[in-house]
């Protein structure tokens, strides 16, 4: 494989001063910064805007979920100084369309969210209107109801890069799950709260790369 | 019919202070104020916290469209002052639920909003475990595409109230339109633009109003 699998924190937190806490300890080793729907939903664009205004060489994804109004919504984002934002896996196709057009416009992109009901009939689609990122979602809900990452999940990931996709892997992934996936080209592995809700988020930052290094470097 | 259908505003401006602007025409023709998804993604819950401390004895509604952590994001809009949220149809069961918990503890609700693909398989899903109230939406961008309210949309929306559903019905509802509906039991219109972007707002609500009287009254 050509290249590592990309490390992304999920900033999950519902206040921006906290997010900013984690991001001054991990900066060094992350890849992209998604600020999660908790903080968009909590304290709005100005997130967005203040974080791509600290960290302007990282990649910020704003995790709207976006179900509708797909050009308002991208263009709010993308605005706002979003790198990437998410599409949820249920919007209809005119509005996937209506946010990859914002996004190649400005030479940003748009990830399909898969959280909850999807199939691969709606991939398809997906892939056939241009779309190149998805991500395999293990629902926080999900995981609270002891589902676990399974034969399943895999196949259906592997199943999905085959289709061309680059995917990203999330829910609550921890350093020991990233052998699961060594066989696969994942294209991020998305980590919130193993980082940090760690005693040390830098050092599990590092702990993730390390095994990203020693898995597929 | 025992009840005429309520009115709901749907308020997508990006800034509150627009939203403001048109709650104050119109206040007093609103049964229900939807502060829209994308005036919550853009200036996050001190939206819903201002709105409630200036229109108290209305139902506020924030539109977040919840696809995973349930638990968390609906505490959060509840906090903040709001009666009702969203989660979107594809969201996990296990997300269903937590939201629906932490609305019943509070003797709030949540609506399950059917925007992009679900099935009636999920919505008995739904009312397995103890769903009312479901928003049946022409999205933003399908009305864009030309796709207008037809047979399908009204046999799917008797089916919804006879499963037991209270049914919001919206997507670019002008007042024209209640005339389709006149014969279903519809719980509430939910009204944006054809009511924002009038000329007069108060007197584009008072048409509804006075359309709703007239087909159900």
């Amino acid at each position: 494989m050509n290249n590592l699998p990309k490390l992304q924190i999920a900033l999950d937190d519902q206040m921006l001063s906290e997010a900013i806490k984690t991001m001054q300890l991990v900066y060094k080793e992350i890849d992209i910064i998604e600020i999660g729907t908790i903080l968009c939903c909590s304290e709005g664009m100005s997130t967005v805007k203040n974080l791509k205004a600290m960290y302007p060489d990282k990649i910020i994804l704003a995790d709207i979920k976006i179900a509708d109004a797909g050009e308002i919504l991208s263009k709010m984002v993308f605005d706002a100084g979003a790198d990437w934002t998410t599409v949820i896996c249920c919007a209809p196709i005119d509005t996937v369309k209506a946010a990859l057009k914002e996004a190649k416009k400005r030479n940003k992109d748009i990830q399909i969210e898969l959280t909850g009901s999807w199939t691969f009939e709606q991939a398809k689609q997906w892939k056939e209107v241009g779309v190149e990122q998805v991500v395999y979602h293990r629902g926080r809900d999900a995981q609270a109801a002891g589902q676990t990452w399974d034969v399943h999940d895999l196949n259906n990931i592997e199943r999905l890069i085959n289709m061309g996709f680059k995917v990203s892997v999330t829910g609550g992934i921890t350093v020991k799950d990233l052998k699961l996936f060594k066989d696969m080209a994942i294209n991020i592995f998305i980590a919130g709260r193993s980082i940090r809700d760690s005693k040390d988020p830098l050092e599990a930052a590092k702990e993730f790369k390390t095994a990203i290094k020693k898995y597929w470097g």
